[in-house]
């Protein structure tokens, strides 16, 4: 790890930094976060999954599509070619939060952590949205990279402690 | 607040919710979470913000871009003509994070706390970016609304306990 | 009706035409159209809409995000605020079609019949999308408006006849 | 061909698929479908197009750019760099109707159905919108792929019967 | 005319300003540029504006689009619903360039002059595009506002000078 | 150099034009250009610029994002992978003016001038928002590609007189 910040030149401009030179290599990274809310919510959701109301299935595809936009979000981002991109989603009854888990794959020359990142943020997102009507205290938490492979960096898993 | 998830409709499905009936009011949500991560992140966020490699900066004009942008990320969301947008930054040292508020203000039909809300993600996300060369462990938390304005189900306010 | 096209100029020269003039009014607009495949493709449809795999959802909420964007799309659109929009399917077996149905509605000074056939016409590609792995020769087709209301020129309804 | 949809998991999850050990081929797909309208549109549109008030000319430019934007429209589409992208159309005065035929190629490791469909159904859309001032009961129809070239699946023609 | 940047607060910070306050009027804003090529160029654009290959046609619409795009572009803009866009064209041999004048308008809390920017900026570069191939050496120039009518601050006409 | 426009077919007709036989090199192209404004609001951006409302960073970041959305705003240019993005501003009093040079990267399969000159033509439209309202007059002008590198064609540096 270096001590500065790549993402700014010596005189402290910011630029989108040279990938040029890095290899293509299948890369992946996982991220996670939750939302917490009052269990009558998350019983709402579970309720909806199963008949109607698919709270967690429109989450889902928010989540897809964001990754993909990414690079038009994140200022400094190099636009990637994704070639996977998988949420999941987990209701936990003893946290009373949603749960939610972003795997993101490219063959590429730079890392994908900010698009897994995007895709949990924007599903977390969603879910607010969706039951804001009736829960507006939920709290979104634990957002982070849970681990990254591929690239000259190497594999790295994220050290959970909350 | 009623007991069902008003996105969607008797059957189950999704939609846009028929705002047409609604009043145009001057209405206004605030937003908050924070990005926790090492004090010497932090301290190269901090010497970079008096100096030069304003990550802050960088971050504060990602958020107001993509609160613009929420009706495109979030499926059910409405198209609003957004008033005014700040977001604003705290580097808190005990906790060693960055705090990020976000206030959004619509003469509009429905409220903005979604894109308060997305303010404060995609700032989060751009700090994380900016700093994730030397340290990929930071930790998004804490994000939520913290009141909304203007509107039939009138004035909130959170009760905050972390 | 005229005998020319509004969308140009005297000159023969494209322009967004000016609504400036005209009343904000409640308008709306209904548009459908089907997406014919074969039985079997249908019947696969027909039952992951029940438990799993669902076709139908994704390709409303594609929809749905479609109409708020028809004016990135279609070069002389204006942004409309759009103030709801539903999304219908029907499986119907004796054509061997998905039927997709949009309303969408606006309080504006043009009418939405674009955004209703944009929601149609993204509905269907998506369906193909997903399942074109099955069934490669499906057809689009009567795709259409079927009514629309409000504004100077009137209600009007579709004379149907394929 | 499988039976079943590629882009659910065994959970009858949505996700976005792996393509990553596909290989990079040179990937060709042909759309085609038509907008039937009154004889008096299809005169304006044709006199149009010689001298003044170019609609088809319009609605090649929205084409072209749409067939860009696929992934962005189509939630599991994959991101694809296009080399290729060439829209044509013909005035059809038996069938009363401008027919639009869309041919889009990249180097990837998917293909490009979706974007040559998508490219048809903006080229048609645009159509509609720039006449429906003069003609609001057309129908756009028989919008299908004809063709595809490259990929592990092989080539692909399609059986056409209306 | 104040002398400090509004889009700064008192501690230099950017936000998108409060614009609620301000009345929504018919606001217009016209803005110019041009540019200058080889005369071979501009013999080119001339022959296939009259016949074939359309340059001047697709950089209108080019700039139509972009007109509607430039709250995403330009970071504090405010979006608008713009109810009117008009761009021309004209080839000046004297100064061996093509000319461009592009008029916004809308019904708002906000003036327009950035959009008419925008759609004059996009089309100069759509001519680029096209004629690069033959004429990489090409110069835009006499890029400006060259009215407004509308809002608090009152009309305002350049005053012309290069 | 040709003597055609190759965005046009035999026929007139616009295209995206075959790069899939071209080869992947790593391609740069640098443009520039500067607005032009009065001595007290280029003084007012050199103040804010080293203590606060920091119009050059702000110009800086829209610029970059600018460019990755070139394919999105020009109707027929490539997507585009860029590697490296720079954005440099330099103050010149003589000039009264604000001078912006772009540099992009590419490892692709055609260049990516219209990339540095998006980047360059928002830099600018950036720094004429945010001193609008002290400034209307100020021009954009001498706008263009000052070199490229890579691809077929070679490399290629502007002979520059204004």
């Amino acid at each position: 790890m270096t001590s500065n910040l790549t993402h700014f030149d010596a005189q402290g401009q910011a630029h989108m930094v040279d990938v040029a030179a890095k290899d293509v290599t299948h890369r992946v990274a996982v991220a996670a976060g939750r939302i917490r809310m009052q269990p009558a919510t998350l019983a709402l959701i579970s309720s909806g999954n199963a008949k109607k109301g698919d709270v967690i299935g429109i989450a889902r595809i928010a989540a897809i599509q964001a990754a993909k936009r990414t690079a038009d979000l994140i200022p400094l981002c190099h636009p990637l070619p994704l070639t996977r991109v998988t949420v999941d989603f987990e209701l936990d009854e003893v946290a009373s939060a949603v749960q939610c888990r972003a795997q993101v794959e490219t063959l590429g020359r730079t890392g994908v952590e900010m698009e897994a990142l995007t895709a949990v943020q924007i599903a977390l997102l969603t879910v607010y949205d969706m039951c804001k009507a009736v829960d507006r205290g939920m709290v979104m938490e634990q957002i982070r990279v849970l681990e990254k492979q591929g690239g000259k960096s190497g594999d790295w898993t994220a050290t959970l402690e909350t």
